[in-house]
């Protein structure tokens, strides 16, 4: 059997027999940081030509509330004196700090909104939070919270002056229960650092995503993030035990709860989940952390369908159950835009229609290897799978998985990207690609040609979570584009209800569109509970009102 | 080696090398109903000594509230008319149905809680549920939902003449994706009758409890229940993805989804997991049902010290991994009673002061019996563990869960059972079980003797979750073994931040002791949530108000 310089073909049929020997299991404490320095998201460029200016001028029918103050000195005042220490405050208003100071807040990491806050509070604890807020919603001042800044629907950062209530220093870890696995951290503990120091403890956080070193746990659950894990070990809503979050009126909800069961009364906690900070802002969180496999194996493979990919994951999940913890789909779109723009060399010989990228994780690595194996012998032999190999360092874990985490970054490379983040019933998930596609090339707008606006259009994602990731790259952003996608896109999902945000968020990308995906009395009841929380609109208005 | 007639003793130190040799795979389909038969509550029983009769006397403080209208001939009709046939209308009101009739609906199954209800409706669809909700709210007529009641607090049957909605003719699954494993039913399908529906395709409902043959799973979902296969599959707030539920003024909320990830706005479903029942009524949900087990093991072992079964617990889910499925703690004294009152034999040699049963459930039979053989191994040669036993075949399996499972009906073999369902932080927990025995010892009220009122005090439980059953058994319920468990428990508990209801819920039983695990903030809170839903208390009045 010849092997290639970076990945040995081990499923080509003829290599099946040798399949035993050529198995590799990666150390987990390396591989668990494999996507940070490939992906994690940069704060920000400056000078990107991606750029669009300010959020109101992209979005001029979002008007200011004229309900809200304008920020004086006094106000400066009152924030410098209550945190003490000149670095927990960032005043632009009386002009001590320098826009350049402001921008990593006031902007997200794509550059796609930019806001026009001109102070930033840096608050050390909950009690400070708690001032702050009470201050703000007496005062009638808008506020932001914000945690690593690298959401993708401009929920994290001001539109017009609000107040950026950062947890920056808020990054303590207060509590391990090194028997049941139960962490309390603040909320401006870095998602890669708490599960740094879980992996010393044999526990892993249950939560990974390509923003892992800057995004910050409080804004994790604030969002419902879901990520590369949610397959194996759920959803947030699930591993949360406990929050702790300071209401707009300043009032602390500590609901830090170290125990998994806990039927006393409502789950209030559940509601700030996924919020986006804007009924509360999670200063604190009770997680609980599975623990760490020993084993991690990765295996990427090239299938000629999308029937045979449902029937690779539905063999997946039989064969491989218990050990399962990635099940990612890549169509041959976003491959070649991977391969074009890094120019590295493909995994596999020739294209695939679709590629999977199946990973284990387990406690015994040889019976994980042996489970993997037989899994794809058998979709070899029964010809789900065409063409496949499966990773035996670390360096060829690690480039595996970069087919899959590099592909937002490189979509980028001809000017911009649209992007949607969906959830769709399984068997037609796909279906929306290819209906986009035929779409933007039936009005002329993909013609293969370098004068058309779109480059490709392409879909991955989480096929074990029926969450889908539809990107279309563009030379440059055009009406014409965007017309032809909306609302097209969410009508296509809307009917087959589906999420018009499988685990981005709303934002204010998503705000409008809410009711493609919720019906009118789910709003509503949304409505009475932001109402609840927040009467006097002291927050910013990520959620319909 | 030896074998006994029942068990096997596998696990002597002496037979440690033929270990490979004696290890039986259960088919989990089979041995998935094996608590039905030996626990699964009965409804009622006729005669009891032990019916403490009616609510209203055993809770005289708590007053009917006036505002509530009584029901009259012309609110029969209403709902005989609205339901259509005689067979969903329960009516002692006009005298049509005889006491006997409505009393398995009036009273619990552990006969503890009876209240004075007239009137059973039996609504067929969920556009029934919204229509009597709605007219019992416009007329002031309070209603307790009901699915199979088998609750523990009292939370499912009426106090005073609520009108008992019961979902028992919602029983329908409504749909099943074989691919992702998610399943919509209605809320009155029977736990068990779900679960055997998702045998036949391959997959569990995350869910195992000893009344499954009776509860439904509305209920389940209203009452947030934990069970058997929450150290595996985590908690219902996790795996539930849509509930539909008619809010009290009759709006229905569908928010039924199917998929895993869905962020667009508060997740609203949350609230009605666990509220028993007091902001709405669950007529479906949606579930995510995990693949189902080929292979499932268990194993008894005798531990000599509580910290030792600590060791075993961290060992467990270091060396089991991902296949760990169940660790039971009991307790000497519980295994003696258990004993004492079904006269089996043991299957342990002698008496050990702990025991625990570890279950595994995997894909894989040769696999999961070598990782629970090496464990066991590992655990007899560090000294964590003296003595045990593994089953070899379906009547074993079953007979070591009995163990367990049997505990609670044997503890009620000498008059009545002063039952507590708790989260502790699992370093302390069993600590309450000897402080509480020590306490009665103390007051003269445990001496050994038959004229001593407390036969003995036991704990048991999920540890996997920090959950523990501290059961007194008694010959009589007795006020002065009363005023020396409460507030005694209560605040034993609370100083160590754990739940007073880890899994059963709030009910009547425990209502006023909600202080004791939740601060007064959120309780505060909680109010406003119940007064945001059901602002007349059209509702039966299961939290504080």
């Amino acid at each position: 059997m010849a092997c290639r310089s970076r990945l040995a073909p081990v499923l080509k049929r003829v290599a099946i027999p040798s399949l035993r020997r050529s198995v590799a299991v990666i150390n987990p404490l390396v591989s668990a940081t494999r996507c940070i320095s490939s992906t994690a998201p940069r704060r920000f460029r400056k000078s990107s030509p991606r750029c669009a200016g300010f959020t109101t001028d992209s979005y001029p029918e979002i008007k200011r509330d004229e309900r809200f103050a304008q920020i004086t000195n006094e106000h400066v005042d009152y924030f410098k004196q209550l945190l003490g220490k000149d670095s927990a405050v960032i005043d632009g208003v009386t002009g001590a700090a320098a826009e350049d100071e402001i921008e990593p807040f006031n902007l997200d990491w794509m550059r796609k909104y930019k806001g026009h806050c001109k102070l930033v509070l840096k608050p050390g604890s909950t009690e400070e939070v708690s001032k702050i807020l009470k201050y703000c919603n007496e005062n009638m001042l808008a506020v932001v919270p914000q945690g690593g800044n690298t959401g993708l629907v401009g929920g994290s950062v001001p539109v017009f002056d609000e107040i950026v209530v950062s947890t920056s220093r808020m990054n303590q870890i207060r509590f391990f229960d090194e028997v049941t696995g139960v962490l309390v951290a603040d909320a401006g503990v870095v998602l890669e650092v708490a599960d740094q120091f879980l992996a010393e403890k044999g526990y892993i956080f249950p939560l990974d995503l390509g923003a892992k070193g800057s995004c910050h746990i409080g804004g994790n659950v604030s969002t419902n993030a879901g990520g590369l894990r949610l397959l194996r070990y759920g959803s947030l809503h699930g591993t949360v035990l406990g929050v702790e979050a300071v209401l707009p009126d300043g009032t602390i909800l500590n609901d830090l709860s170290r125990l998994r069961k806990n039927n006393t009364g409502y789950d209030l906690k559940q509601l700030f989940i996924g919020a986006e900070g804007t009924i509360g802002m999670i200063t604190a969180v009770s997680v609980h952390c599975p623990q760490r496999s020993k084993a991690v194996n990765v295996a990427f493979l090239g299938v000629e369908s999308y029937d045979k990919l449902l029937q690779a994951f539905r063999e997946a999940k039989t064969q491989l159950g218990e050990i399962l913890s990635a099940f990612e789909l890549m169509d041959s779109q976003s491959q070649n835009i991977y391969h074009k723009v890094k120019g590295n060399t493909r995994p596999l010989d020739g294209e695939h229609p679709f590629y999977c990228l199946i990973e284990t994780s387990g406690s015994n690595s040889e019976h994980d290897s042996a489970k993997l194996e037989s899994f794809l012998e058998d979709l070899m032999t029964k010809e789900i799978v065409s063409d496949g190999v499966m990773a035996q360092d670390e360096t060829q874990f690690k480039s595996l998985w970069s087919q899959r985490e590099g592909i937002t970054e490189t979509l980028g490379h001809w000017g911009g990207v649209y992007k949607y983040d969906v959830s769709i019933p399984i068997k037609e998930m796909y279906q929306l690609v290819e209906d986009t596609r035929k779409r933007l090339e039936d009005a002329g707008l993909k013609d293969g040609t370098e004068e058309s606006p779109v480059v490709d259009v392409v879909g991955y994602g989480h096929m074990g979570d029926c969450n889908l990731h539809l990107n279309i790259a563009v030379r440059r952003y055009d009406k014409k584009v965007e017309e032809a996608l909306e609302p097209f896109v969410y009508e296509w999902i809307s009917k087959r209800n589906g999420s018009i945000s499988a685990e981005h968020g709303l934002g204010i990308a998503k705000k409008k569109y809410i009711g493609y995906s919720r019906n009118e009395t789910t709003v509503g009841l949304m409505k009475q509970i932001k109402n609840l929380y927040d009467p006097v609109s002291a927050y910013s208005f990520l959620l319909p009102h």
